[in-house]
């Protein structure tokens, strides 16, 4: 195994709605080498597909007004609803929710950091692994170079504190391995043998993405995975999950 | 920011009880610089730690063989009983349960797979935040270098299949990285600003580990962290739990 590079992409600009982000990746990122995993952060893939809401244009609901009683925007809380498909647990205006794709996170993904401006919240995209899909067959066009591609975003957890970066899209790489052909699915099993790489790879970009320095992808070279699946592979079964 | 490299380290021979782990990665690894974490598989401190248990001492308690009627091994189960200190959940032989540490993880550590011999279970670290301190101070010793020092162990996690690896134990480096100065206790707040940055080097460090050939440690090299605490901070406390 050689080592493996987290290389920050470095001088993209501000991203707009409608911006070909894999152009101002392209231009930014060093040449792209087979079998690099570019990581894009979500907020950018959202930004430039126009999932954003302005909060003056939510009316809030009257169970968004319930959950803001401690002091939160009524609004913010009713994107949030709108986004969910689930509520997994809620206390006071903290929501953890499940999202249309099977995502459980905070927030149902709804962000207020870092939203092209006040007033606005950022969405996840409708279909983060059709979003790593175009961006990779875009950066094909572009550089003649075929690589993985991941949508990646923060999340809390269970039971830990603070959050880490895993992967919500994800195209022309595995999103789990398999170390010795025998599949675990719950990832819980006294022999675990099944690695969420894609996430690991997410986690990984994360530390040199910096969220507060508008760096917002990621080049991960020297991985030799073969394969592919999809951010969706991730989401544990309901009928396997013990804490729904 | 600049780029973040995770460079293996080879060549570490089997670890067994009573050896110096510290003396055997210094050998294998690269020179170490400032700033430089080292990641430690947990297998390996435990190893040199002796704690194994061999199945052929554990007597099973009826709990034990209640758990086990899937057929798993009832000695297993005895042996994650007895390193649990809550049941959170069961499903069948699959324990999720939380450790000494507070930790919650599948089997309370307890693990078969790369064993120091058949018929045996390793065990996680009784303090694997005192393991990494000891292995940063020895390493301190050998090589006039302090390094950052993380124990890292691979966890499920509810609602996505496979594992992580995160952060059991460690030294010299910070665990949690506040970037707004709002600490966020839950890691699922509206502005999630905290970032559990040890458990993303453990990511980092796994895509270079290699459970099956052998490469029990890895050099993270590129980050500038400032700092020092406990994987015992990244347990979340039990009244901010919603998942217990």
């Amino acid at each position: 195994m050689n080592e493996v590079r987290v290389i920050p992409v470095a001088g993209v600009p501000d991203v707009r709605e409608g911006d070909d982000l894999a152009a101002l990746i392209a231009a930014a990122a060093p040449p792209l080498e087979r079998h690099d995993v570019l990581v894009v952060a979500q907020k950018a893939i959202s930004k430039a597909e126009g999932r954003v809401v302005r909060l003056d244009e939510l009316e809030p609901s009257a169970a968004a007004r319930e959950l803001a009683q401690d002091g939160a925007d009524p609004r913010q809380l009713e994107a949030v609803l709108r986004e969910a498909v689930r509520i997994v647990r809620t206390r006071g205006s903290l929501v953890i929710a499940e999202t249309r794709h099977g995502f459980v996170c905070g927030s149902a993904g709804v962000d207020a950091s870092n939203a092209p401006q006040a007033g606005t919240l950022v969405l996840l995209p409708l279909d983060p692994d059709a979003s790593a899909a175009r961006l990779r067959e875009r950066l094909r066009e572009l550089t003649g170079t075929a690589v993985g591609v991941l949508v990646s975003d923060s999340f809390g957890r269970p039971w830990r504190l603070g959050t880490t970066d895993v992967a919500i899209g994800a195209a022309g790489i595995p999103v789990l391995l398999d170390l010795n052909g025998r599949r675990d699915p719950t990832g819980y099993e006294l022999h675990a043998t099944t690695i969420a790489v894609a996430d690991e790879i997410a986690s990984a970009a994360e530390l040199v993405l910096g969220k507060l320095d508008g760096v917002p992808a990621a080049v991960v070279r020297g991985l030799q995975l073969e394969g592919e699946g999809k951010a969706r592979d991730l989401v544990m079964p309901p009928e396997r999950d013990l804490f729904r």
